[in-house]
């Protein structure tokens, strides 16, 4: 009971820290609002592969510093007084209890207004860059970082093969990702199984709650995610050259407040507007709800229904106590998975961030739901992040600068495990090559956080196609343990030592199986199931009877059994405890390993001197696909010992490399190298055939080094794993400098 | 058409090292006889989680030598003569071209003898190991290297959780995997979609030919796989006391000729036995043919077919022209990939060796079909392996020992590129950790091989399941890539430089566009296309026809063209070219990764002493999962600090580790931490607090050593990665000869 009072207590606390309001409302609103997913839906423009359209899309980087030119927060100043307003109301209504349908509808015009400021305030920004999606995209596909799958056979949406580079690339950040949080954490890696039964994912939520809306085609049968279909309707509709100013504001009124709405609502605008099929013009289907599982039978009978798994973390949760007995039976621990999750997307879009079958890298840190504190947050504690609250987000006002430490102190991020993660998160993506001034910590606002979770923080990452999740970490309370420890009768609990042995008072009803047994044959067993679940008024009234009439008449739901003394004997008594029983609490880190991967690219993407001709990737070394090249400066016999030598040095120094001996010139072949962010490129001349020196090349830089050929091996592989800086190595041996474009000799 | 003619004779060649036999025979009986996936269906004994029975299997491991014992060669001499005579028979029939039904009972015999011959061979050898598999699966289980897969939802069959330590051991093996062969031999690794529509498994024979036979339970609908119904109601019945002998001997004989049946035959023996339903005694239905993929549809309209992959191979050949652009259109070059495969399996059973969802490693190599040579085949053309060549199987003998340069030379393996896989194979194994005597390549023979091979080679492991396959190794010549082009009109060919350019002869006829549009308007396109398709004769006809009566009528399927001179012109002449089209050769080496474990967790299972409390995993460092354990003796404060700077210092060179400070004396932490194949202990003691030493502990030979604080972590490190053996460890610090089972102070 203890356990339940203080779960509610944190449920509560979490909730305190932003709005005030009862426990009831919070349930109502994280139903009725669509959960995070969705949240990026109507920022996404354009699919893969689009050659001609996107081109040089300006990025602003207004995040985080208020603006500084007093003339743009003139502008902006009634807009931010404008969500505050809708903001106070929101309060005032939950604080007053208000109906549910009157909160909703506040909060949809919260969001409505926010996203009017938000796109003022990025409109405003001063451009800081200038991206060029088309032209990355080519370069992704021209050289097989990743491409649509299948493409021979038409290709399938939502699909993506990851070729040589992609795939390298992808494993150096998995690896990476396994060294920073299992190995440096010591947390418990699992590997679990993909098909996933029914009934799992029925306990879970995802069979009734994974779904998006769709309205079918009535004639062709062809469906249409009916958000984007409203959309591109009502979008149309506003950029006809007849339309009133009033219909263009009613149209971008709906569009901005479509995120927020239901079936009933979008339905209504559906007919409202007499929507059709855009393909075909034949009339559309009642909006429907359609589960993003794929789903399949497992075994040879048809009968035995499963899905392949829409999220990782449920097959740690069935192996919890698995997991606790290796740990001891010790809280907290944490448990690890990288791992393939699938979601039948309606329509996926976007390349990489909305697609059917993705790798995720997720940590579920099981703690005590009392003890959320965590020993090495002090090492982490100055650590300085963008978090954008939900306060924020209410008030009007930008992200801003904190320290973590901090964060925690003032309650703003719930508790230090929370914190710690959010602080680790960080300094990975970080390590990855995410640009730092376009990433920041988002909370989810009480209404559009999953019915699972407390608190939670989105890191989200900005690019082309606006912020996007990249990284999700929530504190999901005890729900899931709960859930599936009702489902299938297996307690998923700790025991905790209780700081003091505790003596508590019992009373219980002890029956004489032996006299049950002869009497009742086989219900003595329902006789003392239900002598076990009596109350304790039940046992006082039932001693009562015994004491007065050597009688008590037991009742179960079918049958009715008279006892006497020689049955059954009240004892009570005290007895001394040393553990109670409690469920962990669930702090979840959840990466989309796709995701940050695509904004990486877009971070690191760059031409050089505006030549179109000269793109590359400036992905930090350890995360690059290769770390260094070996070219030859000619296709000389006497370079070849050279080649094989260098190759084998790296390959002993676990180095990847790629030897490039075709013909182009050198300058050429160092593009070629760039374009897949190969970070170091080693050079064999005619010099190196006098004195055994090579040419070291920095990617990013370009400068070069004339350095020894047995030691070039070591100094890369340092450099590659960031032992050493490459300031290190130009300050050690001497500039070499050779034009790039020297002609060969 | 010289491609063409090439291939033929490659597939020719490819079986004349094993028999003399036309090419439509071994089309014939590569259709009649069931793939290797089936080849120990009837090996397998037991169930995961069996806990009484299976105890102290004798492993016997007279595989390679020949009998030393004469007596016992006396025993088998006439089996060896038996096996010989049926191969004989085989040999002949094929080369007389006898019928296809004569032939293949001839082979069942075949199969049938060289199996009581094997059984024979093993009962008589000289007892080696004995195994305890309950033993071993319990700690499998209780340390939670994997379990069965939702566990507390009553578990699916065939799919398995790994937990920290298997999914480590499995994370360290495919680390191992990639560094061995895509990074050592520069292969291009992609990651590519498990979810395949169905065109694409169409095209490669899944959809048809990927089925084993089930019959069904009439009334309740249970299924039961074929072979395993039959084998189990033959043996029972022959166990019967009053079964004749005539009758067991028929059981004997159908259990041994199972394998090689056909649906009709095991149809048939239903039948005769009339068996029911073990389960209920109810009427079963005919076999039926029950594909082993699981099925799904892709996207909202239910109408996209797709399967989940069946293997990951399909992926690297449809991605096979990006692959060559990515390699500047060169050949030969391999393409690798990690990833999960799925079968839905009727009754999976026997543990990790038949699932439902395992983990694969694949590599293509493509190469041009007249050159098969390797560039580095002389590196391990004196590498010694133990071939079971077809020939060996077919007359009754054991496996051999051999060079795999001597194979090469002698052609029994089919050419250098072939045979440096295998070799290659092989090293990786036993890197892993297989003991090479328990390890051995089988070809297949003809009658066994898969419809697109024309050389194969098993590595196979011996466990207590009998010899398993763990990693195959096929030629699987042009056949993927021909059908993928078939299928999709996409060329998937290579360019291949003439060694010279070469002149060819060429006749064609030239339209004139500009009259033929004019004329034939919309229609001139299909008479273009008619004209590129006509045949040298049918050019000189209708030059013949143009010269005499300025008038040739030109047929398609529903049009005829009558065309004069001024419309066609037939132009002769000679041509210069410098590139043939070539249509790869594909070699495959292809590894399960879960058998590998389960093959090698068996051959490192041991027990000190023969005592059953101490059982532990002799793994490898190199893939231990754990490399280090660190163990105060007590949890005395003083230690506190020097588990820190341990722990530290061994996350810094990426050891991974475990503290265990929990309360057990050191001897039965040392217990513990070897059931979970932790290679190294560092133990803290009263002296570490005095001197700064800790003691360095080997988990195989339990020697210990004596070691500064500041130096353990590097000595580990380089232990771990083999830079160094124990031997150099116990060379240069003092032993430490303390008792294990020493009490705590």
């Amino acid at each position: 009971m203890t356990v339940i009072v203080n779960l509610v207590r944190r449920i509560v606390n979490c909730s305190e820290i932003i709005l005030k309001l009862n426990q009831n409302q919070v349930k109502q609103c994280a139903r009725d609002f669509s959960i995070t997913r969705k949240y990026f839906k109507n920022n996404q423009l354009a699919n893969w592969g689009t050659k001609k359209a996107h081109r040089n899309i300006k990025l602003q980087l207004q995040l985080i510093q208020e603006m500084a030119d007093p003339k743009i927060e003139e502008i902006l100043a009634p807009l931010r007084a404008a969500v505050k307003e809708q903001g106070d109301l929101v309060r005032q209504l939950k604080s007053d209890g208000a109906p549910e349908i009157d909160v909703k509808k506040a909060i949809v015009e919260l969001k409505a207004r926010k996203k009017i400021l938000e796109d003022k305030e990025l409109s405003l920004a001063p451009q800081v860059a200038s991206f060029d999606r088309a032209k990355m995209e080519d370069l992704l596909k021209r050289r097989f970082f990743y491409d649509q799958s299948f493409a021979i056979y038409g290709g399938i949406t939502g699909q993506y093969d990851f070729g040589p580079m992609g795939c390298m690339l992808k494993a150096n950040m998995l690896n990476l990702w396994r060294q920073f949080f299992v190995l440096e954490e010591q947390m418990l890696e699992v590997d679990c199984s993909i098909l996933t039964p029914e009934p799992v994912l029925k306990t879970s939520g995802h069979v009734d709650r994974f779904a998006d809306l769709m309205v079918k085609d009535s004639k062709t049968g062809e469906c249409f995610r009916l958000d984007h279909l409203i959309k591109a309707h009502l979008e149309k509709l506003a950029s006809d050259k007849k339309a009133t100013q009033e219909l263009k504001d009613e149209c971008a009124d709906i569009v901005v407040k479509l995120d927020g709405m239901n079936k009933q609502e979008m339905g209504d605008i559906l007919k409202k507007f007499n929507m059709k099929s855009p393909l075909t013009q034949n009339e559309l289907t009642e909006p429907i709800e359609f589960n993003l599982m794929f789903g399949t039978s497992i075994g040879p009978t048809g009968l035995v229904k499963g899905f392949l798994r829409p999220e990782t973390a449920q097959g740690i949760f069935v192996n919890f106590k698995r997991l606790l007995e290796f740990n001891q039976g010790r809280l907290p621990f944490a448990a690890a998975q990288i791992g393939n999750s699938f979601r039948n997307e309606i329509s996926p879009r976007s390349g990489l961030i909305r697609v059917r079958e993705f790798t995720m890298a997720e940590i579920e840190h099981f703690c005590d739901p009392n003890l959320k504190d965590h020993p090495k947050f002090v090492d982490v504690a100055d650590y300085e992040m963008t978090l954008y609250s939900a306060c924020n987000q209410m008030d009007g006002n930008s992200a801003s600068r904190i320290t973590i430490g901090e964060a925690v102190k003032t309650g703003l991020v719930a508790n230090e495990t929370l914190g710690y993660f959010m602080a680790r998160i960080q300094m990975f993506l970080i390590k990855v090559g995410i640009l730092p001034e376009r990433l920041r910590f988002r909370q989810h606002m009480n209404n559009e956080m999953a019915h699972y979770a407390c608190d939670c923080w989105d890191a989200e990452c900005l690019t082309s196609y606006g912020w996007i999740e990249c990284v999700g970490c929530a504190d999901r309370s005890a729900y899931d343990l709960t859930q599936h420890t009702n489902a299938t009768g297996v307690r998923l609990t700790a025991e905790k030592k209780l700081p003091e042995p505790k003596t508590i008072e019992f009373t219980e009803a002890v029956p004489n199986m032996k006299i049950l047994g002869k009497l009742f044959k086989k219900d003595a067993k329902e006789i003392t199931e239900l002598l076990s679940k009596l109350s304790i008024d039940d046992l006082k009234k039932m001693n009562d009877e015994l004491t007065q009439n050597n009688s008590y008449t037991l009742k179960s739901d079918a049958n009715s059994y008279t006892l006497n003394n020689e049955m059954v004997t009240i004892k009570s008594g005290s007895k001394t405890i040393h553990v109670e029983e409690i469920i962990p609490s669930v702090i979840e880190p959840s990466f989309g390993i796709g995701r940050i991967m695509y904004a990486l690219l877009e971070h690191r993407f760059q031409m050089r001197d505006g030549d179109e001709q000269r793109c590359f990737f400036s992905l930090p070394p350890i995360v690059a696909p290769l770390k260094c090249s070996v070219l030859p400066l000619s296709n000389n016999q006497e370079f070849t010992p050279f080649i094989k030598q260098i190759s084998s040095a790296l390959t002993r120094v676990d180095v990847s490399h790629k030897v490039d001996d075709s013909s182009g010139s050198i300058g050429r072949r160092y593009a070629r190298t760039d374009e897949i962010a190969i970070a170091y490129g080693i050079t064999i001349d005619f010099d190196t055939v006098k004195d055994k020196t090579v040419t070291l090349r920095e990617r990013d830089s370009m400068t070069q080094i004339r350095i020894p050929i047995d030691e070039v091996a070591e100094v890369v592989r340092n450099l590659s794993y960031s032992k050493i800086e490459w300031s290190d190595v130009t300050s050690k041996y001497p500039k070499f400098e050779q034009q790039e474009n020297a002609a060969q000799k």
